[in-house]
Protein backbone atom coordinates (compact mmCIF):
# COMPACT_ATOMS: atom_id res chain seq x y z
CA UNK A 1 0.00 0.00 0.00
CA UNK A 2 1.52 3.25 -0.80
CA UNK A 3 0.59 6.70 1.33
CA UNK A 4 -0.81 9.40 -0.59
CA UNK A 5 -0.14 12.53 1.40
CA UNK A 6 -0.62 16.36 0.48
CA UNK A 7 2.09 19.49 1.44
CA UNK A 8 0.61 23.00 1.26
CA UNK A 9 1.04 26.28 2.11
CA UNK A 10 -2.48 28.11 2.77
CA UNK A 11 -2.85 31.99 4.07
CA UNK A 12 -4.23 32.22 7.25
CA UNK A 13 -7.56 32.37 5.46
CA UNK A 14 -7.12 29.08 4.31
CA UNK A 15 -6.14 29.78 0.49
CA UNK A 16 -3.34 28.10 -1.50
CA UNK A 17 -3.44 30.58 -4.50
CA UNK A 18 -4.69 34.57 -4.84
CA UNK A 19 -8.09 34.80 -7.24
CA UNK A 20 -5.20 34.99 -10.19
CA UNK A 21 -3.46 31.95 -9.21
CA UNK A 22 -0.50 33.62 -7.91
CA UNK A 23 1.27 32.15 -4.84
CA UNK A 24 3.91 35.13 -4.31
CA UNK A 25 2.19 35.89 -0.82
CA UNK A 26 3.55 32.88 0.45
CA UNK A 27 7.11 33.78 0.07
CA UNK A 28 8.97 34.16 3.46
CA UNK A 29 9.80 38.13 3.60
CA UNK A 30 13.07 36.82 5.41
CA UNK A 31 15.24 33.53 5.41
CA UNK A 32 14.10 30.60 8.15
CA UNK A 33 16.37 28.30 8.19
CA UNK A 34 14.68 26.00 10.17
CA UNK A 35 12.31 25.61 7.78
CA UNK A 36 14.43 25.26 4.78
CA UNK A 37 16.33 22.23 6.58
CA UNK A 38 12.49 20.69 7.09
CA UNK A 39 11.43 21.50 2.95
CA UNK A 40 15.02 20.10 2.02
CA UNK A 41 14.54 16.94 4.29
CA UNK A 42 10.95 16.73 2.64
CA UNK A 43 11.90 16.97 -0.87
CA UNK A 44 14.86 14.94 -0.76
CA UNK A 45 12.79 11.55 -0.01
CA UNK A 46 12.54 10.46 -3.17
CA UNK A 47 8.45 9.64 -3.03
CA UNK A 48 6.73 10.22 -5.86
CA UNK A 49 5.32 14.33 -6.65
CA UNK A 50 1.12 14.06 -7.48
CA UNK A 51 0.34 17.72 -9.73
CA UNK A 52 -2.54 18.94 -11.79
CA UNK A 53 -1.43 20.79 -15.18
CA UNK A 54 -1.33 24.56 -13.36
CA UNK A 55 1.07 23.40 -10.65
CA UNK A 56 2.89 21.10 -12.75
CA UNK A 57 4.19 23.68 -15.49
CA UNK A 58 4.84 26.31 -12.71
CA UNK A 59 6.83 24.05 -10.79
CA UNK A 60 8.38 22.68 -13.79
CA UNK A 61 10.11 25.89 -14.67
CA UNK A 62 10.92 26.71 -11.77
CA UNK A 63 12.97 23.95 -10.02
CA UNK A 64 14.79 23.45 -13.50
CA UNK A 65 15.64 27.09 -13.20
CA UNK A 66 19.32 27.99 -12.47
CA UNK A 67 17.93 30.68 -10.12
CA UNK A 68 15.98 27.74 -8.39
CA UNK A 69 19.18 25.69 -8.39
CA UNK A 70 21.33 28.30 -7.04
CA UNK A 71 19.34 30.04 -4.10
CA UNK A 72 17.91 26.28 -2.75
CA UNK A 73 20.42 23.63 -4.41
CA UNK A 74 19.29 20.78 -2.51
CA UNK A 75 15.50 21.16 -2.68
CA UNK A 76 16.23 21.87 -6.66
CA UNK A 77 17.73 18.32 -6.82
CA UNK A 78 15.61 17.01 -5.03
CA UNK A 79 12.41 18.14 -6.96
CA UNK A 80 14.30 17.47 -10.42
CA UNK A 81 15.63 14.15 -9.44
CA UNK A 82 11.83 12.41 -7.68
CA UNK A 83 9.66 10.48 -9.82
CA UNK A 84 6.17 12.30 -10.68
CA UNK A 85 2.85 12.07 -12.43
CA UNK A 86 1.36 14.98 -13.92
CA UNK A 87 -2.76 14.53 -14.64
CA UNK A 88 -3.78 16.27 -17.67
CA UNK A 89 -6.17 15.90 -20.67
CA UNK A 90 -4.47 18.71 -22.22
CA UNK A 91 -0.99 18.40 -22.22
CA UNK A 92 0.49 17.00 -24.98
CA UNK A 93 3.79 15.39 -23.42
CA UNK A 94 5.67 16.15 -19.93
CA UNK A 95 9.18 16.81 -19.90
CA UNK A 96 10.34 17.36 -16.62
CA UNK A 97 12.88 15.03 -15.67
CA UNK A 98 10.50 11.61 -13.87
CA UNK A 99 7.55 12.71 -15.06
CA UNK A 100 4.61 10.38 -16.01
CA UNK A 101 1.69 12.17 -18.19
CA UNK A 102 -1.70 10.65 -16.90
CA UNK A 103 -5.06 11.70 -19.26
CA UNK A 104 -7.19 9.28 -17.59
CA UNK A 105 -9.72 10.03 -14.34
CA UNK A 106 -7.17 11.01 -11.25
CA UNK A 107 -9.55 8.92 -8.85
CA UNK A 108 -9.11 5.48 -10.28
CA UNK A 109 -5.58 6.31 -11.26
CA UNK A 110 -4.55 6.74 -7.50
CA UNK A 111 -6.69 3.86 -6.54
CA UNK A 112 -4.88 1.77 -8.60
CA UNK A 113 -1.64 3.27 -7.81
CA UNK A 114 -2.26 2.95 -4.27
CA UNK A 115 -2.65 -0.78 -4.32
CA UNK A 116 0.35 -1.12 -5.48
CA UNK A 117 4.01 -1.24 -3.69
CA UNK A 118 6.40 1.57 -3.92
CA UNK A 119 7.07 4.83 -3.00
CA UNK A 120 4.95 7.14 -1.27
CA UNK A 121 3.03 10.07 -2.98
CA UNK A 122 2.86 13.69 -2.25
CA UNK A 123 0.30 16.06 -3.59
CA UNK A 124 1.93 19.57 -3.82
CA UNK A 125 -0.10 22.33 -4.59
CA UNK A 126 -2.61 21.48 -7.43
CA UNK A 127 -6.00 22.11 -5.68
CA UNK A 128 -8.57 20.29 -8.28
CA UNK A 129 -6.46 17.48 -7.75
CA UNK A 130 -6.71 17.27 -4.21
CA UNK A 131 -10.43 18.47 -3.71
CA UNK A 132 -10.98 15.40 -6.06
CA UNK A 133 -8.85 12.63 -4.11
CA UNK A 134 -9.82 14.15 -0.69
CA UNK A 135 -13.62 13.76 -1.82
CA UNK A 136 -13.35 9.87 -2.76
CA UNK A 137 -11.06 9.59 0.52
CA UNK A 138 -7.95 9.10 -0.63
CA UNK A 139 -5.74 11.12 1.31
CA UNK A 140 -4.14 9.88 3.83
CA UNK A 141 -2.35 12.77 5.76
CA UNK A 142 -2.14 16.55 4.84
CA UNK A 143 0.37 18.96 5.81
CA UNK A 144 -0.86 22.57 5.81
CA UNK A 145 2.09 25.24 6.49
CA UNK A 146 0.00 28.14 7.48
CA UNK A 147 1.67 31.41 6.33
CA UNK A 148 0.84 34.70 8.51
CA UNK A 149 -0.86 36.97 5.36
CA UNK A 150 -4.34 37.50 5.07
CA UNK A 151 -5.05 37.42 1.27
CA UNK A 152 -8.61 37.75 1.18
CA UNK A 153 -9.89 36.16 -1.96
CA UNK A 154 -8.23 32.99 -3.64
CA UNK A 155 -8.76 29.51 -4.05
CA UNK A 156 -9.75 26.35 -1.91
CA UNK A 157 -8.41 22.89 -2.10
CA UNK A 158 -11.46 21.33 -1.24
CA UNK A 159 -13.69 23.47 -3.24
CA UNK A 160 -15.15 20.51 -4.71
CA UNK A 161 -15.74 19.11 -1.25
CA UNK A 162 -19.59 18.64 -0.62
CA UNK A 163 -19.57 16.51 2.32
CA UNK A 164 -17.85 17.96 5.54
CA UNK A 165 -15.31 15.29 6.86
CA UNK A 166 -13.07 15.61 10.25
CA UNK A 167 -9.08 15.01 9.86
CA UNK A 168 -6.99 14.04 12.77
CA UNK A 169 -4.25 16.70 13.96
CA UNK A 170 -1.23 14.63 14.35
CA UNK A 171 1.11 17.12 15.19
CA UNK A 172 1.72 21.36 15.04
CA UNK A 173 5.16 23.20 15.05
CA UNK A 174 5.60 27.08 14.81
CA UNK A 175 8.55 27.95 12.77
CA UNK A 176 10.37 31.04 13.13
CA UNK A 177 9.43 33.21 10.41
CA UNK A 178 5.70 32.23 11.61
CA UNK A 179 4.74 29.76 9.75
CA UNK A 180 2.46 27.01 11.60
CA UNK A 181 2.67 23.18 10.43
CA UNK A 182 0.17 21.17 10.92
CA UNK A 183 -0.36 17.85 10.40
CA UNK A 184 -3.40 15.77 10.21
CA UNK A 185 -4.06 12.03 9.05
CA UNK A 186 -7.42 10.72 7.49
CA UNK A 187 -9.78 10.13 10.39
CA UNK A 188 -11.05 7.05 10.62
CA UNK A 189 -14.03 6.04 11.97
CA UNK A 190 -13.82 4.42 15.28
CA UNK A 191 -10.62 5.80 15.69
CA UNK A 192 -8.12 3.92 14.98
CA UNK A 193 -5.75 4.89 12.18
CA UNK A 194 -4.10 2.45 9.79
CA UNK A 195 -0.72 1.26 9.96
CA UNK B 1 -5.86 52.69 24.02
CA UNK B 2 -8.24 49.76 24.04
CA UNK B 3 -7.13 47.16 22.24
CA UNK B 4 -9.45 45.31 20.00
CA UNK B 5 -9.27 41.41 18.63
CA UNK B 6 -10.97 38.82 17.09
CA UNK B 7 -11.95 35.23 18.50
CA UNK B 8 -13.02 32.67 16.12
CA UNK B 9 -13.54 29.21 15.13
CA UNK B 10 -12.48 28.08 11.55
CA UNK B 11 -12.10 25.37 9.90
CA UNK B 12 -9.07 23.70 7.96
CA UNK B 13 -9.99 25.01 4.96
CA UNK B 14 -10.71 28.42 6.49
CA UNK B 15 -14.40 29.14 7.31
CA UNK B 16 -15.93 30.52 10.10
CA UNK B 17 -19.70 29.12 8.70
CA UNK B 18 -20.72 26.77 6.12
CA UNK B 19 -22.40 28.15 3.40
CA UNK B 20 -25.37 28.23 5.19
CA UNK B 21 -24.52 30.06 7.85
CA UNK B 22 -24.35 27.09 10.26
CA UNK B 23 -21.63 26.07 12.94
CA UNK B 24 -22.36 23.26 14.03
CA UNK B 25 -19.42 21.78 12.39
CA UNK B 26 -17.19 23.33 14.83
CA UNK B 27 -18.69 21.49 17.81
CA UNK B 28 -15.99 19.38 19.56
CA UNK B 29 -16.67 15.36 19.14
CA UNK B 30 -15.63 14.88 22.78
CA UNK B 31 -15.58 16.81 25.48
CA UNK B 32 -11.93 18.88 26.06
CA UNK B 33 -11.12 19.88 29.42
CA UNK B 34 -8.16 21.85 28.50
CA UNK B 35 -10.32 24.25 25.38
CA UNK B 36 -13.07 24.29 28.18
CA UNK B 37 -10.88 26.10 31.02
CA UNK B 38 -9.22 27.96 28.27
CA UNK B 39 -12.95 29.49 27.06
CA UNK B 40 -14.02 30.00 30.22
CA UNK B 41 -10.58 32.12 31.12
CA UNK B 42 -11.86 33.75 27.96
CA UNK B 43 -15.15 34.85 28.77
CA UNK B 44 -14.73 36.08 32.38
CA UNK B 45 -12.21 38.45 31.88
CA UNK B 46 -14.69 41.17 31.18
CA UNK B 47 -14.17 42.78 28.17
CA UNK B 48 -16.34 44.65 26.06
CA UNK B 49 -17.66 41.78 23.43
CA UNK B 50 -18.58 42.97 20.06
CA UNK B 51 -21.25 41.41 17.14
CA UNK B 52 -22.79 42.15 14.24
CA UNK B 53 -26.56 41.84 14.11
CA UNK B 54 -26.26 37.57 12.90
CA UNK B 55 -24.00 36.51 15.31
CA UNK B 56 -25.33 38.80 17.86
CA UNK B 57 -29.41 37.14 17.62
CA UNK B 58 -27.46 33.81 17.72
CA UNK B 59 -25.46 34.31 20.26
CA UNK B 60 -27.95 36.22 22.35
CA UNK B 61 -30.39 33.35 22.01
CA UNK B 62 -28.04 30.55 23.04
CA UNK B 63 -25.84 31.99 26.51
CA UNK B 64 -29.32 33.11 27.51
CA UNK B 65 -30.79 29.57 27.40
CA UNK B 66 -31.47 27.30 30.33
CA UNK B 67 -29.50 24.50 28.23
CA UNK B 68 -26.37 26.79 27.97
CA UNK B 69 -26.28 27.54 31.35
CA UNK B 70 -26.39 24.11 32.63
CA UNK B 71 -23.81 23.11 29.75
CA UNK B 72 -21.55 25.43 30.83
CA UNK B 73 -22.46 27.70 33.42
CA UNK B 74 -19.19 29.82 33.60
CA UNK B 75 -18.49 30.45 30.00
CA UNK B 76 -22.40 31.76 30.04
CA UNK B 77 -22.52 33.48 32.88
CA UNK B 78 -19.22 35.20 31.44
CA UNK B 79 -21.22 36.37 28.29
CA UNK B 80 -24.09 37.37 30.26
CA UNK B 81 -22.50 39.58 32.42
CA UNK B 82 -19.80 41.09 29.83
CA UNK B 83 -20.68 44.45 27.92
CA UNK B 84 -21.36 43.97 24.55
CA UNK B 85 -21.84 46.02 21.18
CA UNK B 86 -24.24 45.19 18.45
CA UNK B 87 -23.26 47.12 14.88
CA UNK B 88 -26.83 46.90 13.27
CA UNK B 89 -28.47 49.14 11.02
CA UNK B 90 -31.90 46.90 11.15
CA UNK B 91 -32.39 45.82 14.22
CA UNK B 92 -34.75 47.86 16.31
CA UNK B 93 -33.29 46.68 19.79
CA UNK B 94 -30.91 44.55 21.64
CA UNK B 95 -32.20 43.07 24.95
CA UNK B 96 -29.50 40.59 25.91
CA UNK B 97 -28.02 41.83 29.08
CA UNK B 98 -25.56 44.97 28.86
CA UNK B 99 -25.90 45.50 24.84
CA UNK B 100 -25.85 48.54 23.23
CA UNK B 101 -26.82 48.64 19.52
CA UNK B 102 -25.04 51.10 17.44
CA UNK B 103 -25.95 52.10 13.72
CA UNK B 104 -23.64 54.02 12.44
CA UNK B 105 -20.44 52.48 10.70
CA UNK B 106 -18.44 50.03 12.71
CA UNK B 107 -14.97 51.72 11.56
CA UNK B 108 -15.69 55.63 12.68
CA UNK B 109 -17.47 54.04 15.67
CA UNK B 110 -14.71 51.11 16.89
CA UNK B 111 -12.38 53.57 15.35
CA UNK B 112 -13.47 56.70 18.25
CA UNK B 113 -14.00 53.48 21.42
CA UNK B 114 -10.07 52.76 20.94
CA UNK B 115 -8.71 56.32 21.76
CA UNK B 116 -10.90 55.91 24.74
CA UNK B 117 -9.57 54.44 28.28
CA UNK B 118 -12.27 50.93 28.67
CA UNK B 119 -11.60 47.26 28.36
CA UNK B 120 -10.33 45.76 26.03
CA UNK B 121 -12.98 44.46 23.16
CA UNK B 122 -13.55 41.36 21.30
CA UNK B 123 -15.03 40.11 17.96
CA UNK B 124 -16.67 36.95 17.97
CA UNK B 125 -18.03 35.74 15.02
CA UNK B 126 -19.20 38.67 12.85
CA UNK B 127 -17.34 37.80 9.77
CA UNK B 128 -18.66 41.06 7.90
CA UNK B 129 -17.31 43.41 10.83
CA UNK B 130 -14.00 41.53 11.30
CA UNK B 131 -13.04 42.43 7.32
CA UNK B 132 -14.19 45.48 7.77
CA UNK B 133 -12.16 46.79 10.64
CA UNK B 134 -9.58 44.70 9.03
CA UNK B 135 -9.24 46.13 6.33
CA UNK B 136 -8.89 49.31 8.39
CA UNK B 137 -6.19 48.51 10.41
CA UNK B 138 -8.30 48.56 13.42
CA UNK B 139 -7.74 44.96 14.98
CA UNK B 140 -4.66 44.28 16.81
CA UNK B 141 -4.96 40.36 18.11
CA UNK B 142 -6.32 37.50 16.08
CA UNK B 143 -7.15 34.23 17.66
CA UNK B 144 -7.96 31.50 15.59
CA UNK B 145 -9.14 28.14 16.91
CA UNK B 146 -8.44 25.62 13.92
CA UNK B 147 -11.15 22.99 13.94
CA UNK B 148 -9.90 19.61 12.00
CA UNK B 149 -13.24 19.68 9.91
CA UNK B 150 -12.55 20.32 5.88
CA UNK B 151 -15.98 21.71 4.96
CA UNK B 152 -15.60 22.24 1.52
CA UNK B 153 -17.31 25.82 0.81
CA UNK B 154 -18.40 28.28 3.78
CA UNK B 155 -17.92 32.31 4.29
CA UNK B 156 -14.43 33.50 5.03
CA UNK B 157 -13.85 36.07 7.76
CA UNK B 158 -12.17 38.51 5.41
CA UNK B 159 -13.76 38.55 2.08
CA UNK B 160 -13.91 42.21 1.74
CA UNK B 161 -10.24 42.42 1.93
CA UNK B 162 -8.98 43.72 -1.14
CA UNK B 163 -4.83 43.87 -0.29
CA UNK B 164 -3.07 41.00 1.18
CA UNK B 165 -1.57 41.99 4.27
CA UNK B 166 0.62 40.06 6.96
CA UNK B 167 0.20 39.00 10.55
CA UNK B 168 2.59 38.66 13.44
CA UNK B 169 2.34 35.16 15.02
CA UNK B 170 2.33 35.37 18.71
CA UNK B 171 1.66 31.50 20.01
CA UNK B 172 0.69 28.05 18.65
CA UNK B 173 -1.29 25.82 20.68
CA UNK B 174 -2.66 22.28 19.84
CA UNK B 175 -5.15 21.10 22.57
CA UNK B 176 -6.27 17.57 22.87
CA UNK B 177 -9.45 17.62 20.59
CA UNK B 178 -6.72 18.42 17.60
CA UNK B 179 -8.30 21.96 17.82
CA UNK B 180 -5.02 24.53 17.27
CA UNK B 181 -5.44 27.78 18.57
CA UNK B 182 -3.52 30.08 16.49
CA UNK B 183 -2.43 33.78 18.25
CA UNK B 184 -1.46 36.89 15.82
CA UNK B 185 -1.03 40.18 16.12
CA UNK B 186 -1.14 43.23 13.86
CA UNK B 187 2.29 43.20 11.72
CA UNK B 188 3.78 46.75 12.58
CA UNK B 189 5.60 48.26 9.50
CA UNK B 190 9.46 48.02 10.58
CA UNK B 191 9.01 44.99 12.87
CA UNK B 192 7.91 46.80 16.44
CA UNK B 193 4.82 45.63 18.18
CA UNK B 194 2.78 48.38 20.19
CA UNK B 195 3.07 47.85 24.20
Amino acid sequence: MRKLSVFESISVDGFFTDAEGDMSWAKPAERDPELDAFSKDSSTRGGTLIFGRVTYEMMAGFWTSDMAKQMMPEVAGGMNASPKIVFSKTLASADWAGTRLVKTDPVAEIRRLKQESGPDMCILGSGSIVSQLSAAGLIDAYQFVVVPVVIGKGRSLFETVRDPFPIKLESSRAFPSGRVLLTYSKEVPGGKQPG
